[in-house]
């Protein structure tokens, strides 16, 4: 089969490989769709994100799926034929994490594309059972890979509690944010405001919803809504972050989803005074049912943010389309 | 003014009072629309529900809404002109369930037309400001009224803890059963199953976006479905709590919203073996907010479960539709 | 090696049968205690609890521990020597339930002395290495064994919530009620009334720290206290469950332990006035490391409930020590 | 009566004023003992807390408890003669954050000692009837004041989830890290480690239970123990926070109670990865009756940490005392 390799920052190739065979529990998977995350190509730039260091060659992709083409002999309720979406980190499933429902949590994980495991950017890639999950048909072989960023959303509504009466800040319209805007909606907020300095991107937000999608650079002048309950911190900007956390209302609760902000001067006394809440994700725990109840029952569109499909042999043009493309937003590579 | 005085069971007649005069945290409401609900009706035949009981003449009538005409000398953020919802209950905001949040279990609770305090069937009501809740001018005058019947379905699905990924499954399809359908969508679940037996009214659910409205007595055959994770019961009927009890998933969760069933016979073992969490809802506290935030948007339609419109010298024709007119979901009075 | 083997209602003998061998990630443990809980006694006396019928010939006795002789091949974090307590269910680990933290609802679950699962009356048993949980020495065997009542006693405080400010009902002071009682003290809860009708089991409860201990017969006349918030049943018994439901406070939370009233007629207009909260507790989750600090602090005292200790080939009288030995509370078997 | 009052930074004097008359709903108290807390230090020395300016003169002291001497009109539920501890902030009952339970957020809280709002160095003081709370005989003046302090810790214990299995860290040994250590255990926590740099207030912590009192300064070295779950910071020392969010379990959270810390460089990409839930509170609500159980109890022992009496008079050496008088922890000032 053929696999893109990322060699060292900015080498990547397309190399053969041997087809894995499952293991006991496992299935093999021919993939379909491979969506780019941001870490991704942070990778392909860097080759390293915080203590996660490229030292070997390593195949990146972890928004994945595909057709399962071979069961392990240990493996129930999977078959060949069905299509399904893969969860990317599989943990030790025993460990106290993992037995009290924080799988995502487990010291052990395994997760594609993460230094030394290879990812989905090949044509078949091998996982638990358990992780595989399989979608209907009315969910496109994007939206199957796309169900991994959308597990992000989910998590971040979940740990933050959105419902109905909740006034829902979203800083940054990136794929999260904008993933974020819609699950935001799906779990019943009624108003939610999306900030960001692209004008495009806020543009996309209006049409996915938002009730307000505005420059946050004008947001001081604009406010005369209601202080936000909730604050979704999409951007990893810290100037973002810090305007967002003053922005909330008492008792606000706030998830940090964006990564960048290294050491955000936290306003001790605004926490206190308001209580709020912060917490950050790590990934998502026993989010793929929802997330594929949300894409089919319309109330969340993967598809309207595919901006480019790209071939393995163009992976690396697929890497750099958020930076090279105007306009893209979620790029696909169709191994 | 004039109000409709419930006499004796069957006894209702219009008499002349004198308009009251609003304390000094109330306001005076001219009554717009008061919606009919099934206690009303209970009262008008029975003179009686459960403990409380009918000795003096009552005014009935506790779903309302207005137009503030005076407000009392202490009040602020309230002024005359506004149009409101009332929420018709008043509690004493300093025993331990009222500074804890659960004001509607407060024991010194003054709500409408629960003898001996008077309802809204009248052309004029007071009631303290906090309770008056200024609605936009996109939600009707029999909306307004109809927040009250609202907020016992928002106060169910958050006693559920209704959520994307949850199966609803809603017994009962009368107004609350209906409300509490696109109350349980709204809070983002997408499979919502209506039982009940009255045809019409499955046809009411299915309109409203139930996934599936079918009668009870057919639903063993139909369930090739996965079990609901919820169970909102608002049919008061203890075979079909019963059987919504025996469908719910391992740690699924039922609120008894429906009255009439005294004695049910808890099947003990399966509350535990199936960690089954039982709880019931006494009106709500703090809906208001968002009912508003769930019709402005559009995310429910109260107008819709409107089938009649009487005057106060039709109050008994309004007290008896929903068991003398065919089709009849939610009969208003218009003072 | 030596085995008490149930082939029949009444009818325990002792075999000999091959000592187990660990599978992968297994270990083998050599018994040193394993408490008699009423559901080995229940099988003893009528082959069946409900669905699981004894149809094999089969060993009893799921609270134990013992030390570790022997690791599998893939075992990390444990090893030979370690004295361990069992915490005798192993769920699949990869269902929805396991994934969420909820592995006691496993339904693929194989838990000991539950057919067709063999139990601890036994030389020596297998079982998963993460189930075999290590004790300090300062954790007696017997007390070791005895981690898993504790654990249902833990699991209904969690599921309870108790917590300082709590006034705690327990009803039924039979060992788990005992338990309970310690633990609901270990939560925090500084009133804690205890009822039963054995007066043996009421002075012991007293001489653990019971605020109240009384006849429940008794109860109505003594209640100047303030209700209590929680009730923690430990009976069984539909009139205590009854009698503990209608003492509870507004907003109270109830939590069936005991098993046996099968058809409760639970007040449905109580539960929703009071908007009560009632669940069951199937075993437990998470369990083992709490319950091991309460024992090694001295927060709980395991120890003051062992009334007897048995041979393996006496298991039959410990089986019947809870109803033939006066003022017996839990018997021992040491294999 | 006679008052103590705050003219400006350094300038206390001790005037005559007419006793205050109690208001309908209120009750007025004869002061027997007022804690000195360090606000109220911060005021005498710098004239002002953050936006609380002292502008005009000011009675300082909101930890207070005395007799009952008089009741206004409306009250019920009170008496002359009743000894109380009064909770010195009087929110509007009415708002949002009232109406939902959170009162201690109340925009409108009127604050004893909070200009400019007199406080309690005085020998009468009226407050709400519900905020008088009656305590038992064996509550002695000086801990029914310091009930105050106690629900800072019993609030953040609550915030952090305390229970049996959490290791809770403690930064900080003043008053409020002293009574967080024994309300944590009381909440059930078995393991509590206290670090601060003052030997002397590592001692009293190891007298009252502290599994580990340590310096900060040697923590790194001294850890084979298993990280915390929780951390209620005590210190407002940004060393002390950032060491103890960096020390946290997967899934810890944070109560951050000490004030001072300004612009914590908060580390996101722990937040993130653990998952960590941060939180601050803002004084307590709904906590007294916990409080008094807790030392009733003898669960908290609060006449321990009183390290001097004062008269009104010496009311300014109360306010130093705590940097002037070595080994000094709570000073009480007795009208």
């Amino acid at each position: 089969m053929r696999v893109a390799v990322l060699r060292e920052p900015g080498d990547l190739v397309v190399e053969d490989r041997p087809v894995p065979r499952p293991g006991p529990d496992q299935v093999l998977v021919r993939i379909a769709a491979v969506g780019v995350c941001g870490s991704d190509t942070h990778y392909y730039d860097h080759g390293r994100i915080g203590n996660f260091v490229v030292e070997a060659p390593l195949v990146l992709g972890h928004e994945s799926a595909g057709v399962i083409t071979e069961v392990g002999s240990g493996v129930r309720g999977r078959s060949v034929g069905q299509r399904v979406s893969i969860e990317p980190g599989v943990p030790d499933l025993t460990c106290p994490q993992c037995l009290a429902g924080r799988y995502n949590l487990c010291p052990a994980m395994r997760f594609f594309a993460t230094p030394p495991i290879d990812g989905a950017f090949a044509e078949y890639v091998t996982v638990h059972a358990a992780f595989a999950h399989p979608v209907p048909d009315e969910v496109s072989d994007d939206a199957a890979a796309m169900l991994e960023p959308l597990s992000v959303a989910v998590w971040a509504c979940r740990k933050a509690g959105v419902s109905p009466g909740d006034r829902v800040l979203i800083t940054g319209a990136g794929p999260i944010g904008l993933l974020a805007l819609q699950t935001a909606r799906a779990f019943g907020a009624t108003d939610v405001t999306v900030q960001d300095v692209n004008p495009a991107r806020l543009e996309v937000a209006r049409a996915l919803g938002a009730t307000r999608a505005m420059d946050v650079r004008d947001a001081p002048e604009a406010s005369d809504a209601e202080p936000p309950t909730l604050l979704l911190e999409c951007s990893g900007n810290t100037a973002a972050t810090l305007a967002g956390l003053d922005a909330l209302d008492r008792a606000g609760r706030a998830v940090l989803v964006g990564m960048g902000s290294s050491a955000l001067p936290l306003p001790v006394s605004a926490i206190q005074e308001r209580e709020l809440v912060l917490t950050g994700i790590f990934r998502y725990a026993n989010t793929w049912p929802t997330a594929i109840d949300l894409v089919t029952s319309g109330r969340v569109d993967l598809d309207a943010l595919v901006t480019g499909h790209y071939a393995l042999t163009d992976a690396r043009l697929a890497l750099t389309a958020a930076r090279d493309v105007p306009g893209s937003i979620k790029a696909i590579v169709r191994p």
